[in-house]
């Protein structure tokens, strides 16, 4: 299909929303928190973003939801910004592993103790470390500054149920963070990253927001919106690897199989999903498979990645 | 660059192949056994095949290399396309893993023990015992016949020094494969299937086919110098998709990063890479880093990718 | 109870055997080899060999059965006995480990790669490994002289049916000892020694010869019988140590606080216990727990000890 | 020698002392905080106590040392006093591990995931958990009257500089802590049970008093000097079968071979060794060996043993 023919993908997008919904039925909402098992299993939404800015949606599209994991790749992308990608990648490494998202093994067993890459817990909070700011807020708003830039939505903000929520469920997390001071990888206090990690978790947002982020990273940086380069295009093509070989938990590979469109997927149900060049992609869908991911979600980038030949393989 | 201008491509190769060579001081030449020991370590060679089946070459293209682990992406194409995908997969899983490629350990950990994914020794011994035949010869045969014809050499064969030194070299590999066996997830003999794995190891090569095997492998299956279908797109995709995520052993992340393009290498010095839809590129020098990765192969492939802008992200 | 009390304690036994037989019930069979898996479950027989040679039985004390893991007490002796303890102790460890007793993990992860004690699968392969002889029957003889002269049956052998039957379900032990023979810890050819293991594990035996077993190790190699000191103290006490420490495979520990007493176990249903310089005791009872121990030996033993206040601690 | 002959005893420690002092050389003292690090490497001291209450001692026995990892038998004690053997078992295991004390890979691993004994920090950290108490201090007391009633000295009490220093270098024990409290398995505040956990630490003490204590431990409960059973012969064993199985750390199974004596060592450099039904035994010498055994107290203990014939097995 030709992405320029607006209306045909309309039409595209709708007719997969109806017919995918369904999928719903095969997962269960995240219950480890409150807020997360009170969301509505069967909504299901998605907006695409094309890298000339052009927005499309279907279903569910303007429901808020939390990034979750999603945001692994936000902070990501500040602490590159900020220290360069020879800085981060002495405290956390590139690899994917097949090791479950909130394992702690690897951190023992492997020498030097460093995580495997950004996109597990581990790794995230030794990131959340390297935002530098005097305040927890001041580091905060250097995430925020950044998706509000990239959203193009200056109301972007902390759900603070969610937060509250996942600070208080956080001792697989807290145990990961001190073995991280432990080995030197984390520095400064560990109760301060540990609580700027769960703010960018619990940052709301649409599937309307997801994909215009998703487009910035598509086109390497560059915003069609504001036509301006938001970030260097090495940090673009950073994230979008760590989106193929380990965006999507313990499915990342069959994903990358499946679909071939580098994605980052979130607890609350969200999937980030950037196909270099083309476009970006924002799917809501909160009922999840046993890997943690959004089993509508996954089905409805399966078949766009199909019909529209989104594979970057 | 225009890939159709020939002779700037042509030079450009020339240009790399010279200003990379002194990177072999870097790495050393596997030692494990005598046969490859041997081998000189400031050889480099590269070959390029467009997926209109123009092929340029500079360096030691003309030398012969054992293919080692680049052959683990042909058993599995052989298996894919003997039993289906759904077959092969119940026995092997698709997810890269932070382990190191002889690894024994998840074999005991995962439940159900399958190896994660099929370019890891385990997963690739597993996969060689798909492949069906009456006898070690006969299966081989079928990885010869696919290899004779991707790559237009009806000469192509096993270089028998290197397979008598690997099968005498072989007890972690035989120890994967008893597991396997105990596990269920290997059936039949077990040393004719190691025999079956050590010879595959041991096909020699240039840079020349291995090229002309990855543009057929970029070009999803076909083949522009025959005008045929060799294998279908899926099969393609899914060995594509195992070299970005897994390809370069515990580099793969890495390499995804610096190169973009997926790769498969191995232990005797070979890359084989496959720019979607593009080109196909082999790549030869025996000095490894300490990943097990050709030190000036990778050099050279990021600096390609970096002038040609052949990354996938 | 004074031990000279001989009917006393005969009558004892008799008490324990027909209270205890019911335990029979909680566990199963061991059902890897049809040859154990025939076992009649609710067999229960009890030897005690005092260390002035005093023998007293009840219950199905003359029943056959194979010594399985028991046998890896006495190819330890013949080892050390054959080498010293500083030989074999560089080859195999002296800890107490919490993983499974076939488990493959920390021969990978512990460096150097030895197997952490030699009462796991993985440690007696290694010590079977350090039996010289020209042949394995030979070194299968040492293993058998030592054990006719401790029990006083020159007749002992191996069980032929049993042992083939072992021999045939063996890849997870062919898995353990070509990562041994890879590692440098297992020298010469793997099959013979794992043929000579299946063979020390199908030696044939009833708990009137391993009370006799046993009594000669409470005795510190000293044979009441013949008035003989069959071998070193110091090796006697090495395999209490290890007895007391892991012979109960993973519920050693259970084992020790319960009892007290060092014991070694099979999974045929036997278990050898060793009461220092007071007696020798062989219970047999072929329904296992969940961890691979007699159910009703265990019982017995507990009570046995309690009763006599026979614990070492 | 017959223990009633005390000047020969009182020689032969004396000799021991003098003979042994020069294995300090071998070793290094701790240095993972300050405190110990300030110790003097070639102290040297031994306190016997016979279960009939008879006192001797050679060299440095009137040197104060903190406890460290000796303290965790007697939370152990007070955790099985105050709730029994069925409740503390179903929080930690009995089992032994071939893993380091501070490893928390086994509590990912292990299904339910309590941690294998209570001699390693995170099952030390597991009963510190269950002693029940107000507030820290009142929790603490509980402890510390154990220990003064036990040792005769009712100003036992934490040396508040090397609590400190441990609290601050803490973090691998928080990141054991937070594990535990994810799993379900601590309960209650974990700031709180670290806080206990680094105060029993940090307990001062002499090895004549160590040796008190261990005189009770092997006299099963019976306090010879105040003619009291203090605790239940049960609790007593069940803290002698850990000494012998995981008391020193991972040379727990060497220890056992060579010397015989349920044992447990601090990293401070003392040992309490208790001989069943015999003698107590405290230790001091600072200076480690690489798994954190005072070098020449395992020395001391080792010639003791041989000249007593004190050996369980």
């Amino acid at each position: 299909m030709d992405l320029t023919d607006h209306s045909g993908l309309q039409q595209l997008l709708e007719d997969m929303i109806r017919d995918t919904a369904g999928e719903a039925e095969k997962g269960e909402v995240a219950s480890y928190i409150p807020e997360l098992a009170r969301q509505e299993k069967h909504m299901l939404g998605i907006s695409v973003c094309l890298v000339d800015g052009t927005l499309l949606s279907a279903g569910d599209a303007n429901h808020s939801f939390t990034l979750q994991s999603i945001s692994k790749i936000f902070s990501l992308m500040v602490a590159l910004c900020e220290h360069g990608p020879d800085y981060v990648f002495q405290r956390v490494g590139k690899e994917p592993t097949g090791d479950p998202f909130n394992s702690i093994i690897k951190l023992e067993t492997i020498k030097p103790h460093k995580p495997l890459n950004p996109m597990i817990n581990a790794g995230a909070i030794a990131v959340a470390g390297m935002i530098p700011g005097a305040s927890v807020e001041e580091r905060l708003d250097k995430i925020l500054q950044l998706l509000r830039k990239m959203s193009g939505n200056p109301d972007l903000r902390v759900n603070e149920k969610v937060y509250q929520s996942e600070k208080q469920t956080a001792d697989r997390n807290r145990a990961l963070a001190y073995f991280l001071k432990d080995s030197g990888i984390l520095q400064g206090d560990v109760e301060e990253t540990l609580d700027l990690y769960f703010r960018h978790c619990s940052i709301d947002m649409t599937t309307v927001e997801v994909a215009r982020l998703a487009a910035v990273l598509a086109a390497d940086g560059y915003d069609a919106r504001s036509r301006e380069q938001l970030f260097p295009r090495e940090v673009a093509r950073i994230c979008k690897t760590f989106m193929i070989t380990c965006g999507m938990y313990n499915a990342s590979g069959e994903f990358a199989i499946d679909v071939g469109i580098p994605a980052k997927s979130g607890v609350a149900g969200g999937i980030m999903a950037a196909v270099p060049q083309r476009m970006g992609i924002g799917v809501f869908g909160p009922a999840l498979d046993d890997k943690g991911n959004s089993v509508a979600g996954v089905k409805v980038l399966e078949k766009l990645s199909d019909r529209l030949d989104l594979s970057v393989f």
